[in-house]
Protein backbone atom coordinates (compact mmCIF):
# COMPACT_ATOMS: atom_id res chain seq x y z
CA UNK A 1 0.00 0.00 0.00
CA UNK A 2 1.10 3.51 -0.49
CA UNK A 3 -0.44 6.67 0.20
CA UNK A 4 -0.10 10.13 -1.42
CA UNK A 5 0.33 12.31 1.24
CA UNK A 6 -0.25 15.96 1.70
CA UNK A 7 1.12 18.52 4.58
CA UNK A 8 -1.25 21.87 3.90
CA UNK A 9 -0.24 24.76 6.32
CA UNK A 10 -0.47 28.01 6.58
CA UNK A 11 2.56 29.25 4.21
CA UNK A 12 3.57 25.84 2.50
CA UNK A 13 1.88 22.82 1.03
CA UNK A 14 4.36 19.54 0.95
CA UNK A 15 3.25 16.29 -0.61
CA UNK A 16 5.39 12.67 -0.94
CA UNK A 17 4.34 9.10 -1.38
CA UNK A 18 4.81 7.16 1.51
CA UNK A 19 4.30 3.40 2.48
CA UNK A 20 2.87 1.04 5.21
CA UNK A 21 6.61 1.42 7.53
CA UNK A 22 5.85 5.28 7.32
CA UNK A 23 8.74 5.65 5.18
CA UNK A 24 8.58 8.56 2.40
CA UNK A 25 9.65 7.04 -0.91
CA UNK A 26 9.19 9.57 -3.37
CA UNK A 27 10.96 12.67 -3.53
CA UNK A 28 9.51 15.28 -1.25
CA UNK A 29 7.19 18.13 -3.26
CA UNK A 30 6.73 21.64 -1.30
CA UNK A 31 4.23 24.67 -3.11
CA UNK A 32 3.57 27.81 -1.26
CA UNK A 33 0.01 27.99 -0.15
CA UNK A 34 -1.94 29.69 -2.52
CA UNK A 35 -4.59 32.47 -1.64
CA UNK A 36 -7.64 31.21 -3.11
CA UNK A 37 -9.42 27.84 -2.56
CA UNK A 38 -8.96 26.66 -6.15
CA UNK A 39 -5.75 27.05 -6.02
CA UNK A 40 -5.35 24.43 -3.13
CA UNK A 41 -7.69 22.66 -5.33
CA UNK A 42 -5.07 22.63 -8.67
CA UNK A 43 -2.38 21.90 -6.50
CA UNK A 44 -4.02 19.10 -4.61
CA UNK A 45 -5.52 17.50 -8.03
CA UNK A 46 -2.13 18.21 -10.32
CA UNK A 47 -0.13 15.60 -7.64
CA UNK A 48 -2.98 13.32 -7.40
CA UNK A 49 -2.63 12.69 -11.38
CA UNK A 50 0.71 12.61 -11.44
CA UNK A 51 1.16 9.65 -8.86
CA UNK A 52 0.16 6.06 -8.40
CA UNK A 53 -1.27 5.16 -4.83
CA UNK A 54 -4.14 3.41 -3.12
CA UNK A 55 -5.10 6.23 -0.81
CA UNK A 56 -4.73 10.19 0.42
CA UNK A 57 -3.73 11.01 3.28
CA UNK A 58 -3.52 14.89 4.07
CA UNK A 59 -2.23 16.46 7.75
CA UNK A 60 -3.74 19.70 7.83
CA UNK A 61 -4.03 23.19 9.82
CA UNK A 62 -7.45 23.24 11.86
CA UNK A 63 -9.31 20.94 13.64
CA UNK A 64 -10.68 17.69 11.91
CA UNK A 65 -13.77 16.37 12.13
CA UNK A 66 -14.07 12.57 13.77
CA UNK A 67 -15.34 11.07 10.20
CA UNK A 68 -11.91 12.27 9.23
CA UNK A 69 -13.33 13.91 6.18
CA UNK A 70 -13.34 17.59 6.42
CA UNK A 71 -11.96 20.64 8.54
CA UNK A 72 -14.29 22.09 11.26
CA UNK A 73 -14.65 25.64 11.31
CA UNK A 74 -12.13 28.51 10.39
CA UNK A 75 -8.64 28.18 10.29
CA UNK A 76 -6.87 31.44 10.82
CA UNK A 77 -3.90 31.15 8.77
CA UNK A 78 -5.80 29.42 5.70
CA UNK A 79 -8.31 31.22 2.64
CA UNK A 80 -11.09 31.49 4.25
CA UNK A 81 -13.88 28.79 2.78
CA UNK A 82 -10.67 26.40 3.35
CA UNK A 83 -13.49 24.29 6.14
CA UNK A 84 -15.75 23.60 2.47
CA UNK A 85 -13.81 21.66 0.89
CA UNK A 86 -14.78 18.59 -0.36
CA UNK A 87 -11.54 17.06 -0.41
CA UNK A 88 -12.93 13.20 -1.43
CA UNK A 89 -14.56 14.24 -4.17
CA UNK A 90 -11.43 15.32 -5.74
CA UNK A 91 -10.22 11.08 -5.68
CA UNK A 92 -12.23 7.87 -6.34
CA UNK A 93 -9.14 6.81 -4.16
CA UNK A 94 -10.23 7.16 0.27
CA UNK A 95 -9.08 10.60 1.27
CA UNK A 96 -8.11 11.20 4.74
CA UNK A 97 -7.24 14.01 7.01
CA UNK A 98 -6.02 14.59 9.90
CA UNK A 99 -4.96 17.54 11.91
CA UNK A 100 -1.08 18.19 11.16
CA UNK A 101 -0.24 18.08 15.00
CA UNK A 102 -2.69 15.13 15.76
CA UNK A 103 -0.41 13.26 12.79
CA UNK A 104 2.91 14.01 14.07
CA UNK A 105 1.94 13.14 17.47
CA UNK A 106 0.81 10.01 15.65
CA UNK A 107 4.24 9.68 14.00
CA UNK A 108 5.91 10.30 17.22
CA UNK A 109 3.83 7.27 18.70
CA UNK A 110 4.18 4.63 15.66
CA UNK A 111 8.02 5.67 15.08
CA UNK A 112 9.58 8.38 17.14
CA UNK A 113 9.72 9.65 20.30
CA UNK A 114 6.57 8.22 22.01
CA UNK A 115 6.63 4.93 20.61
CA UNK A 116 5.89 1.99 23.23
CA UNK A 117 3.36 4.59 25.69
CA UNK A 118 0.34 4.51 26.62
CA UNK A 119 -0.28 8.37 27.60
CA UNK A 120 1.69 10.71 25.68
CA UNK A 121 1.46 14.18 24.73
CA UNK A 122 3.04 16.47 21.53
CA UNK A 123 3.68 20.15 21.78
CA UNK A 124 4.62 21.15 18.16
CA UNK A 125 6.21 24.78 19.02
CA UNK A 126 6.83 27.00 16.16
CA UNK A 127 5.68 30.35 15.02
CA UNK A 128 2.11 29.15 16.85
CA UNK A 129 1.54 25.99 19.21
CA UNK A 130 0.02 22.87 18.41
CA UNK A 131 -0.55 19.67 20.47
CA UNK A 132 -1.69 16.40 20.06
CA UNK A 133 -2.40 13.62 22.81
CA UNK A 134 -3.05 9.78 22.51
CA UNK A 135 -4.41 7.91 25.11
CA UNK A 136 -4.42 4.20 25.06
CA UNK A 137 -3.58 3.98 21.38
CA UNK A 138 -6.04 6.44 20.26
CA UNK A 139 -5.66 10.31 19.55
CA UNK A 140 -7.54 12.26 21.64
CA UNK A 141 -10.37 13.78 19.76
CA UNK A 142 -13.34 14.91 21.66
CA UNK A 143 -16.61 15.65 20.52
CA UNK A 144 -16.34 16.83 17.74
CA UNK A 145 -12.53 16.58 16.52
CA UNK A 146 -11.10 19.92 17.55
CA UNK A 147 -9.70 18.55 21.13
CA UNK A 148 -6.11 19.09 22.09
CA UNK A 149 -5.76 22.85 21.30
CA UNK A 150 -3.02 23.86 23.95
CA UNK A 151 -5.03 27.25 24.22
CA UNK A 152 -5.65 26.87 28.48
CA UNK A 153 -4.82 29.75 30.02
CA UNK A 154 -1.80 31.18 31.56
CA UNK A 155 -3.06 34.16 33.76
CA UNK A 156 -6.78 34.71 34.18
CA UNK A 157 -6.85 38.58 33.57
CA UNK A 158 -6.40 39.40 30.16
CA UNK A 159 -3.30 40.41 29.62
CA UNK A 160 -2.14 39.14 26.15
CA UNK A 161 -4.25 38.94 23.40
CA UNK A 162 -3.76 35.09 21.54
CA UNK A 163 -4.40 34.22 18.32
CA UNK A 164 -7.65 32.34 18.98
CA UNK A 165 -9.45 35.66 19.81
CA UNK A 166 -9.00 34.92 23.52
CA UNK A 167 -6.64 35.82 26.21
CA UNK A 168 -3.20 34.50 27.60
CA UNK A 169 -3.40 30.80 26.29
CA UNK A 170 -0.43 28.43 26.65
CA UNK A 171 0.26 29.24 22.68
CA UNK A 172 0.52 32.52 23.68
CA UNK A 173 3.56 32.39 25.92
CA UNK A 174 5.03 29.43 24.58
CA UNK A 175 5.62 30.18 20.71
CA UNK A 176 8.35 31.79 18.70
CA UNK A 177 6.35 34.44 18.28
CA UNK A 178 5.98 34.69 22.34
CA UNK A 179 9.34 34.64 23.10
CA UNK A 180 9.29 37.78 20.89
CA UNK A 181 6.85 39.75 22.75
CA UNK A 182 8.50 38.20 26.15
CA UNK A 183 11.63 40.52 24.74
CA UNK A 184 9.31 43.22 23.27
CA UNK A 185 7.98 43.53 26.77
CA UNK A 186 11.35 43.22 28.91
CA UNK A 187 13.66 45.75 26.45
CA UNK A 188 10.20 48.05 25.74
CA UNK A 189 10.83 48.15 22.33
CA UNK A 190 9.27 46.11 19.42
CA UNK A 191 12.88 45.90 17.57
CA UNK A 192 14.13 42.51 19.23
CA UNK A 193 13.09 39.09 17.21
CA UNK A 194 13.07 35.44 18.43
CA UNK A 195 16.06 35.25 16.52
CA UNK A 196 18.18 38.03 18.82
CA UNK A 197 17.37 36.19 21.70
CA UNK A 198 18.64 32.57 20.60
CA UNK A 199 21.73 34.75 19.68
CA UNK A 200 21.54 36.65 22.98
CA UNK A 201 21.38 33.14 24.97
CA UNK A 202 24.38 31.69 22.88
CA UNK A 203 26.73 34.83 23.75
CA UNK A 204 26.03 34.69 27.42
CA UNK A 205 23.64 38.08 27.63
CA UNK A 206 22.52 37.94 30.64
CA UNK A 207 19.14 39.90 29.99
CA UNK A 208 18.15 37.52 27.07
CA UNK A 209 19.44 34.35 29.22
CA UNK A 210 16.62 36.35 31.76
CA UNK A 211 13.73 36.39 29.01
CA UNK A 212 14.68 32.95 27.47
CA UNK A 213 13.95 31.84 30.82
CA UNK A 214 10.87 32.97 31.08
CA UNK A 215 9.50 31.86 28.40
CA UNK A 216 10.91 28.29 29.05
CA UNK A 217 9.33 28.49 32.73
CA UNK A 218 6.23 29.01 31.00
CA UNK A 219 6.97 25.77 29.22
CA UNK A 220 7.29 24.39 32.17
CA UNK A 221 3.99 25.92 34.37
CA UNK A 222 2.19 24.34 31.41
CA UNK A 223 3.50 20.88 31.41
CA UNK A 224 2.77 20.40 34.73
CA UNK A 225 -0.65 21.42 34.72
CA UNK A 226 -0.77 18.61 31.33
CA UNK A 227 0.72 16.36 33.37
CA UNK A 228 -1.72 16.47 36.78
CA UNK A 229 -4.57 16.26 33.81
CA UNK A 230 -3.53 12.95 31.81
CA UNK A 231 -0.74 11.26 33.94
CA UNK A 232 1.05 11.15 30.75
CA UNK A 233 4.07 8.99 30.12
CA UNK A 234 5.85 11.09 28.47
CA UNK A 235 5.66 15.20 26.89
CA UNK A 236 7.16 15.16 22.85
CA UNK A 237 8.60 18.33 22.20
CA UNK A 238 8.93 19.55 18.43
CA UNK A 239 8.85 22.57 16.12
CA UNK A 240 11.31 25.06 15.51
CA UNK A 241 11.48 26.15 19.03
CA UNK A 242 12.10 23.00 20.27
CA UNK A 243 15.92 22.57 19.94
CA UNK A 244 16.35 25.45 21.98
CA UNK A 245 14.58 24.29 24.82
CA UNK A 246 16.77 22.49 27.86
CA UNK A 247 15.14 19.19 27.57
CA UNK A 248 16.64 17.78 30.84
CA UNK A 249 15.90 20.94 33.44
CA UNK A 250 12.34 21.32 31.58
CA UNK A 251 12.02 17.44 32.78
CA UNK A 252 13.61 17.98 35.84
CA UNK A 253 11.62 21.35 36.92
CA UNK A 254 8.26 19.79 35.78
CA UNK A 255 8.98 16.56 37.76
CA UNK A 256 9.66 18.46 40.91
CA UNK A 257 6.11 19.98 41.18
CA UNK A 258 3.57 17.21 40.13
CA UNK A 259 1.23 15.00 41.96
CA UNK A 260 1.26 12.52 39.32
CA UNK A 261 4.43 9.73 39.14
CA UNK A 262 7.12 11.39 37.20
CA UNK A 263 6.90 11.66 33.52
CA UNK A 264 9.46 11.85 30.52
CA UNK A 265 10.05 15.04 28.37
CA UNK A 266 11.57 14.35 25.26
CA UNK A 267 12.71 15.59 21.68
CA UNK A 268 10.60 14.45 18.75
CA UNK A 269 12.54 11.90 16.64
CA UNK A 270 10.27 11.64 13.76
CA UNK A 271 11.50 14.44 11.21
CA UNK A 272 10.35 17.41 9.98
CA UNK A 273 7.77 15.71 8.13
CA UNK A 274 6.02 13.65 10.60
CA UNK A 275 2.32 15.17 10.14
CA UNK A 276 2.72 13.36 6.67
CA UNK A 277 3.81 10.26 7.33
CA UNK A 278 1.24 10.48 10.71
CA UNK A 279 -1.77 11.15 8.81
CA UNK A 280 -0.39 8.09 6.31
CA UNK A 281 -0.34 6.11 9.16
CA UNK A 282 -3.22 7.02 9.96
CA UNK A 283 -5.03 6.55 6.64
CA UNK A 284 -4.00 2.93 6.78
CA UNK A 285 -5.68 1.92 9.87
CA UNK A 286 -3.54 2.60 12.48
CA UNK A 287 -5.97 3.45 15.27
CA UNK A 288 -7.77 0.52 17.17
CA UNK B 1 -26.27 -8.32 42.54
CA UNK B 2 -25.63 -6.59 45.09
CA UNK B 3 -22.24 -4.20 46.47
CA UNK B 4 -21.10 -3.25 49.57
CA UNK B 5 -20.21 0.34 48.79
CA UNK B 6 -17.82 2.73 50.66
CA UNK B 7 -16.86 6.27 50.22
CA UNK B 8 -13.41 6.96 52.40
CA UNK B 9 -13.18 11.09 52.25
CA UNK B 10 -10.59 12.88 55.35
CA UNK B 11 -12.93 13.30 57.81
CA UNK B 12 -15.79 10.68 57.22
CA UNK B 13 -16.62 7.60 55.95
CA UNK B 14 -20.24 6.23 54.56
CA UNK B 15 -21.09 2.87 53.86
CA UNK B 16 -24.58 1.41 51.70
CA UNK B 17 -25.58 -1.41 49.86
CA UNK B 18 -26.41 -0.13 45.99
CA UNK B 19 -27.93 -2.98 43.19
CA UNK B 20 -26.65 -3.09 39.48
CA UNK B 21 -28.83 0.30 38.46
CA UNK B 22 -26.88 2.12 41.00
CA UNK B 23 -29.56 2.69 43.52
CA UNK B 24 -28.92 2.95 47.20
CA UNK B 25 -31.11 -0.19 48.87
CA UNK B 26 -29.76 0.26 52.47
CA UNK B 27 -29.44 2.72 55.00
CA UNK B 28 -26.53 5.07 54.68
CA UNK B 29 -23.96 4.52 57.39
CA UNK B 30 -21.68 7.42 58.55
CA UNK B 31 -18.75 7.37 60.78
CA UNK B 32 -15.65 9.59 61.31
CA UNK B 33 -12.57 8.94 59.80
CA UNK B 34 -10.12 7.25 61.96
CA UNK B 35 -6.88 8.67 62.09
CA UNK B 36 -5.05 5.27 62.16
CA UNK B 37 -4.64 2.45 59.37
CA UNK B 38 -6.47 0.10 61.60
CA UNK B 39 -9.35 2.29 62.69
CA UNK B 40 -10.09 2.52 59.09
CA UNK B 41 -9.55 -1.14 58.66
CA UNK B 42 -12.16 -2.04 61.79
CA UNK B 43 -14.59 0.23 60.25
CA UNK B 44 -14.63 -1.44 57.16
CA UNK B 45 -14.21 -4.88 58.51
CA UNK B 46 -17.31 -4.91 60.52
CA UNK B 47 -19.58 -3.70 57.76
CA UNK B 48 -18.49 -6.13 55.71
CA UNK B 49 -19.35 -8.81 58.21
CA UNK B 50 -22.70 -7.21 58.69
CA UNK B 51 -23.92 -7.10 54.92
CA UNK B 52 -24.79 -9.40 51.91
CA UNK B 53 -23.17 -8.54 49.06
CA UNK B 54 -21.23 -10.02 46.08
CA UNK B 55 -18.72 -7.59 45.78
CA UNK B 56 -17.33 -4.48 47.65
CA UNK B 57 -16.88 -1.07 45.77
CA UNK B 58 -14.78 1.57 47.27
CA UNK B 59 -14.88 5.56 46.67
CA UNK B 60 -11.60 6.70 48.01
CA UNK B 61 -9.65 9.79 48.37
CA UNK B 62 -6.39 9.17 46.18
CA UNK B 63 -5.45 8.39 43.31
CA UNK B 64 -6.06 4.33 42.38
CA UNK B 65 -4.10 2.18 40.17
CA UNK B 66 -5.07 1.26 37.02
CA UNK B 67 -5.59 -2.24 38.19
CA UNK B 68 -8.45 -0.83 40.64
CA UNK B 69 -6.21 -2.86 43.40
CA UNK B 70 -5.15 0.29 45.79
CA UNK B 71 -4.21 3.91 46.74
CA UNK B 72 -1.18 5.05 44.85
CA UNK B 73 1.32 7.72 46.49
CA UNK B 74 0.38 9.47 49.70
CA UNK B 75 -3.11 11.58 50.52
CA UNK B 76 -2.71 14.84 52.25
CA UNK B 77 -6.18 14.02 54.10
CA UNK B 78 -6.16 10.56 54.72
CA UNK B 79 -3.67 8.96 57.49
CA UNK B 80 0.04 8.12 56.58
CA UNK B 81 0.57 4.97 55.40
CA UNK B 82 -2.82 4.57 53.98
CA UNK B 83 -2.03 3.33 50.26
CA UNK B 84 -0.34 0.33 51.82
CA UNK B 85 -3.65 -0.98 53.05
CA UNK B 86 -4.50 -4.20 51.16
CA UNK B 87 -8.20 -3.89 50.78
CA UNK B 88 -8.42 -7.29 49.19
CA UNK B 89 -7.38 -9.01 51.97
CA UNK B 90 -10.19 -7.47 54.09
CA UNK B 91 -12.45 -9.94 52.42
CA UNK B 92 -12.64 -12.94 49.76
CA UNK B 93 -15.31 -11.26 47.43
CA UNK B 94 -13.58 -8.66 44.69
CA UNK B 95 -12.66 -5.66 46.24
CA UNK B 96 -13.08 -2.92 43.40
CA UNK B 97 -11.38 0.81 44.08
CA UNK B 98 -11.65 3.92 42.24
CA UNK B 99 -10.97 7.93 43.10
CA UNK B 100 -13.77 9.47 45.03
CA UNK B 101 -14.01 12.40 42.09
CA UNK B 102 -13.79 9.64 39.37
CA UNK B 103 -16.33 7.34 40.55
CA UNK B 104 -18.95 10.30 41.14
CA UNK B 105 -18.14 11.59 37.53
CA UNK B 106 -19.09 7.75 36.61
CA UNK B 107 -22.30 8.09 38.32
CA UNK B 108 -23.13 11.24 36.45
CA UNK B 109 -22.14 9.78 33.40
CA UNK B 110 -24.69 6.62 33.89
CA UNK B 111 -27.41 8.10 35.55
CA UNK B 112 -27.01 11.75 35.59
CA UNK B 113 -25.88 15.12 34.05
CA UNK B 114 -23.79 13.32 31.32
CA UNK B 115 -25.17 10.77 30.84
CA UNK B 116 -25.39 10.13 26.95
CA UNK B 117 -22.24 12.12 26.13
CA UNK B 118 -19.15 11.33 24.58
CA UNK B 119 -16.57 13.28 26.63
CA UNK B 120 -17.26 14.77 30.06
CA UNK B 121 -15.42 16.24 32.43
CA UNK B 122 -16.99 16.77 36.21
CA UNK B 123 -15.62 19.32 38.55
CA UNK B 124 -16.45 18.69 42.21
CA UNK B 125 -16.12 22.27 43.50
CA UNK B 126 -15.60 21.72 47.66
CA UNK B 127 -13.00 22.49 50.09
CA UNK B 128 -10.64 21.31 47.59
CA UNK B 129 -11.41 20.68 43.64
CA UNK B 130 -11.60 16.91 42.40
CA UNK B 131 -11.92 16.21 38.79
CA UNK B 132 -13.12 13.16 36.89
CA UNK B 133 -12.94 12.55 32.69
CA UNK B 134 -14.79 10.44 30.70
CA UNK B 135 -13.58 9.97 27.45
CA UNK B 136 -15.97 7.77 24.83
CA UNK B 137 -16.97 5.55 27.74
CA UNK B 138 -13.80 5.26 29.92
CA UNK B 139 -12.27 6.94 32.89
CA UNK B 140 -8.99 8.99 31.59
CA UNK B 141 -6.74 7.30 34.35
CA UNK B 142 -3.60 8.06 32.73
CA UNK B 143 0.00 5.86 33.13
CA UNK B 144 -0.68 5.28 36.29
CA UNK B 145 -4.46 6.32 37.30
CA UNK B 146 -3.70 9.72 38.78
CA UNK B 147 -4.85 11.43 35.65
CA UNK B 148 -7.82 13.77 36.32
CA UNK B 149 -6.54 16.01 38.41
CA UNK B 150 -7.16 19.83 38.38
CA UNK B 151 -3.70 20.90 39.65
CA UNK B 152 -2.97 22.91 36.58
CA UNK B 153 -1.99 26.70 36.71
CA UNK B 154 -3.45 29.70 36.74
CA UNK B 155 -0.87 31.66 37.62
CA UNK B 156 3.15 30.91 35.97
CA UNK B 157 4.59 33.62 38.73
CA UNK B 158 3.92 31.76 42.13
CA UNK B 159 1.72 34.11 44.14
CA UNK B 160 -1.00 31.40 46.46
CA UNK B 161 0.54 28.03 47.45
CA UNK B 162 -1.69 25.08 46.90
CA UNK B 163 -2.30 21.75 49.04
CA UNK B 164 -0.64 19.83 46.53
CA UNK B 165 2.65 21.38 47.33
CA UNK B 166 3.07 23.53 44.36
CA UNK B 167 1.68 26.85 42.96
CA UNK B 168 -1.35 28.64 41.48
CA UNK B 169 -3.40 25.35 40.57
CA UNK B 170 -7.12 25.61 39.63
CA UNK B 171 -7.75 24.02 42.89
CA UNK B 172 -6.20 26.61 45.05
CA UNK B 173 -9.27 29.31 42.82
CA UNK B 174 -11.66 27.77 42.96
CA UNK B 175 -12.32 25.46 45.80
CA UNK B 176 -14.50 27.01 48.90
CA UNK B 177 -11.09 27.43 50.60
CA UNK B 178 -10.04 29.36 47.41
CA UNK B 179 -12.98 32.00 47.82
CA UNK B 180 -12.60 32.88 51.49
CA UNK B 181 -8.58 33.09 50.21
CA UNK B 182 -9.96 35.33 47.79
CA UNK B 183 -11.82 37.83 50.29
CA UNK B 184 -9.13 37.33 52.59
CA UNK B 185 -6.83 39.18 49.99
CA UNK B 186 -9.34 41.64 49.14
CA UNK B 187 -10.63 42.35 52.34
CA UNK B 188 -7.16 42.55 53.94
CA UNK B 189 -8.29 40.33 56.80
CA UNK B 190 -8.59 37.00 58.04
CA UNK B 191 -11.13 37.19 59.75
CA UNK B 192 -13.53 36.36 56.80
CA UNK B 193 -15.33 32.96 55.72
CA UNK B 194 -16.50 31.46 52.50
CA UNK B 195 -20.02 31.89 54.34
CA UNK B 196 -19.64 35.44 54.66
CA UNK B 197 -18.96 35.80 50.97
CA UNK B 198 -22.00 34.11 50.21
CA UNK B 199 -24.32 35.85 52.43
CA UNK B 200 -23.00 39.45 51.13
CA UNK B 201 -24.14 38.14 47.84
CA UNK B 202 -27.01 37.11 48.42
CA UNK B 203 -27.45 40.98 50.79
CA UNK B 204 -26.28 42.20 47.54
CA UNK B 205 -23.02 43.58 49.09
CA UNK B 206 -21.10 44.96 46.20
CA UNK B 207 -17.56 43.83 47.34
CA UNK B 208 -19.09 40.64 48.54
CA UNK B 209 -20.61 40.54 45.00
CA UNK B 210 -16.79 41.60 43.46
CA UNK B 211 -14.85 38.72 45.36
CA UNK B 212 -17.41 36.20 44.65
CA UNK B 213 -17.54 37.59 40.80
CA UNK B 214 -13.26 36.95 41.11
CA UNK B 215 -13.83 33.44 42.06
CA UNK B 216 -16.18 32.42 39.35
CA UNK B 217 -14.36 34.01 36.66
CA UNK B 218 -11.57 31.70 37.39
CA UNK B 219 -13.58 28.62 37.36
CA UNK B 220 -14.49 30.41 33.65
CA UNK B 221 -11.11 30.78 32.67
CA UNK B 222 -10.11 27.45 34.01
CA UNK B 223 -13.59 25.60 32.40
CA UNK B 224 -12.28 27.49 28.80
CA UNK B 225 -9.04 25.60 29.08
CA UNK B 226 -9.82 22.25 29.56
CA UNK B 227 -12.83 22.67 27.00
CA UNK B 228 -10.19 23.28 24.75
CA UNK B 229 -7.96 20.62 25.77
CA UNK B 230 -10.65 18.02 25.50
CA UNK B 231 -13.61 19.26 23.26
CA UNK B 232 -16.47 18.24 25.63
CA UNK B 233 -19.92 17.74 25.33
CA UNK B 234 -20.20 19.00 28.86
CA UNK B 235 -18.72 19.63 32.14
CA UNK B 236 -20.95 18.70 35.14
CA UNK B 237 -20.13 20.83 38.76
CA UNK B 238 -20.48 19.10 41.83
CA UNK B 239 -19.84 19.65 45.39
CA UNK B 240 -20.94 22.04 47.94
CA UNK B 241 -19.77 25.42 45.79
CA UNK B 242 -21.51 24.49 42.87
CA UNK B 243 -25.14 25.27 44.02
CA UNK B 244 -23.79 29.21 44.57
CA UNK B 245 -22.35 29.50 40.96
CA UNK B 246 -24.14 31.12 38.11
CA UNK B 247 -24.49 27.83 35.61
CA UNK B 248 -25.90 29.73 32.54
CA UNK B 249 -23.54 32.38 32.82
CA UNK B 250 -20.60 30.13 33.03
CA UNK B 251 -21.74 28.38 30.20
CA UNK B 252 -22.54 31.53 27.94
CA UNK B 253 -18.89 33.27 29.57
CA UNK B 254 -16.67 29.79 28.35
CA UNK B 255 -18.57 29.48 24.94
CA UNK B 256 -17.81 33.10 23.90
CA UNK B 257 -14.05 32.00 24.33
CA UNK B 258 -13.32 29.13 23.22
CA UNK B 259 -11.89 27.46 20.09
CA UNK B 260 -13.99 24.27 20.13
CA UNK B 261 -17.78 23.78 19.55
CA UNK B 262 -19.75 25.10 22.65
CA UNK B 263 -20.04 22.86 25.72
CA UNK B 264 -22.70 22.72 27.65
CA UNK B 265 -22.27 23.40 31.81
CA UNK B 266 -24.54 21.53 34.39
CA UNK B 267 -25.33 21.06 37.84
CA UNK B 268 -24.71 17.62 39.33
CA UNK B 269 -27.67 15.46 39.29
CA UNK B 270 -26.15 11.78 40.90
CA UNK B 271 -26.73 13.42 44.87
CA UNK B 272 -24.32 13.65 47.59
CA UNK B 273 -24.08 9.59 47.19
CA UNK B 274 -22.74 9.65 43.69
CA UNK B 275 -18.94 8.54 44.65
CA UNK B 276 -20.42 5.70 46.27
CA UNK B 277 -23.24 4.78 43.42
CA UNK B 278 -20.21 4.91 41.09
CA UNK B 279 -17.84 2.65 42.05
CA UNK B 280 -20.47 0.21 42.49
CA UNK B 281 -21.28 0.52 38.88
CA UNK B 282 -17.66 0.63 37.86
CA UNK B 283 -16.99 -2.34 39.94
CA UNK B 284 -20.27 -4.32 38.42
CA UNK B 285 -18.56 -4.08 35.03
CA UNK B 286 -19.54 -0.60 33.62
CA UNK B 287 -16.53 0.21 31.34
CA UNK B 288 -16.11 -1.12 28.06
Amino acid sequence: MKALAFDIGGTKIYSAIINENGEIISEIEKFSTPKTLDGIKEILTNEISKHEFELIAIATAGAVNNENTAVIGSTGNLVEGYHTLDFQSLSDKKVFLENDANAAAWAEYKLGASKGTSVSIMLTLGTGVGGGIIINDRLLKGKSGAAGEMHFKMYPDKRRKCTCGSWDCFEAYTSGTALKRDAEEALNTKDVTTYDVIEGVKNNDSKMIEIFNRWQNDLIIGIQGLANLFDPDCVVLSGSMAQFVDIKKVEDEVNAEIICPAISVRLAEAGNHAGMIGAALLAFGGQN
